[in-house]
């Protein structure tokens, strides 16, 4: 599987390129709109055909190029929970697969910072990745202070399905702000000091304490992204 | 092989993290100083030892960590061309070999963007990666108008060296300013422009006439790297 982590420097966001080597098949998840050009650059370069556009949930802290990728090459766009978001062909359904050349994406509903969270696992060869948008982060987890977020969903999500997948499954978070870029599922369990925290109440006080700013571009993104970035 | 690559944001650099996943032995390529705490972090959850820190040449855009990892973990540090930089243990010498656990460096002399710019080169199980510090970057190269840098030798850094290696090898840059992670000397061969450029005389002409503006951190991190960022 070709995998191409990118990140876009105004919003600390991770968006993520992956291709099926032999039918060049390609999907992008959490692609912005900003990077636009630069995913159709490569997508050509690397003569790939998008056939997916995934986002992991609304975003409130850039806007989504998920409209913009399914209008200039035809990809079929994924957002959200049934009946959430019109802008996108086809809303995420927990447990779904979703088909990429030989490569299967499993959807797993992993609501908490949002309540549209979903995150994405593929097993490939013999390596394994979890695609966690801002459920998981490295060392740290989403916030679960707005758009319907719940600090006890995530608490399940994490715990009970995120952490049961294998140790060594690969995690590429949705956004990072220290500068690394990957982790496992081991590492994290191990390190992530959100993630030892493992009485579910003391999670929700932590996490309902953490008075955190509004992002600041939240009043324009969630809105835009609930247009797929094209209104 | 583990591999983390790890981002500075102030001065776009990447830095990686590699280990032997047997022995944990571990190397630091191009580490940043402001990061240290960050690194010392990773090194102790990950369980490694660094055996070695390396420079792919002295830094004009931020400061190194290699001597503050070598004070802090006794790792051997090795930077710039023999009789070149005082503060490091050894020197790099083309076509050496350095050894971490089972895993093996090929040192490649890659001299144009600085005079003492190296290359290093992995072949492991069925993989190859290239660390090609500021001489081929992601649809780019290092700039030559300072450090002894020569249009010339990079031409043929480039064309000589780094693209004989197998198309499949994986580039990892030391910069990049668009948020792409990763190549291959296969895609680089095919889309970097300035590889294109496939007359010297010619890529001397471009390179000479590229007008950038210093680093702005030059004056200071030129001198500071010379004593492996601690003086």
């Amino acid at each position: 599987m070709l995998l191409r982590q990118l990140f876009d420097y105004k919003s600390y966001t991770y968006s993520y390129l992956l291709a099926d080597e032999k039918s060049r098949e390609a999907v992008f998840i959490d692609p912005v709109a900003g990077q636009l050009d630069y995913y159709l650059q490569l997508l050509n370069e690397l003569n790939l055909t998008l056939k997916l556009a995934v986002d992991t949930h609304v975003h409130a802290d850039h806007i989504t190029a998920l409209g913009a990728l399914r209008e200039k090459t035809g990809a079929t766009t994924y957002l959200g929970k049934p009946g959430d978001v019109a802008c996108a062909d086809q809303p995420l359904i927990d447990g779904q697969t979703l088909t990429f050349g030989d490569i299967k994406i499993q959807v797993i509903y992993t609501p908490g910072h949002t309540d549209d969270s979903h995150s994405f696992y593929i097993e490939e060869a013999d390596s394994r990745y979890a695609f966690t948008g801002d459920t998981l982060l490295i060392r740290g987890s989403g916030r679960t202070d707005f758009q319907n977020g719940s600090a006890a969903q995530l608490y399940d999500s994490l715990h009970n399905k995120l952490l049961t997948l294998p140790e060594d499954t690969q995690v590429f978070p949705g956004h990072d702000y220290k500068g690394w870029s990957t982790s496992t599922i081991g590492e994290e369990k191990a390190h992530n000091p959100r993630l030892r925290i493992d009485n579910k109440d003391e999670f929700i006080t932590f996490m309902n304490n953490l008075k955190l700013a509004n992002p600041k571009f939240m009043d324009i993104a969630v809105p835009a992204n609930l247009g797929c970035g094209q209104k």
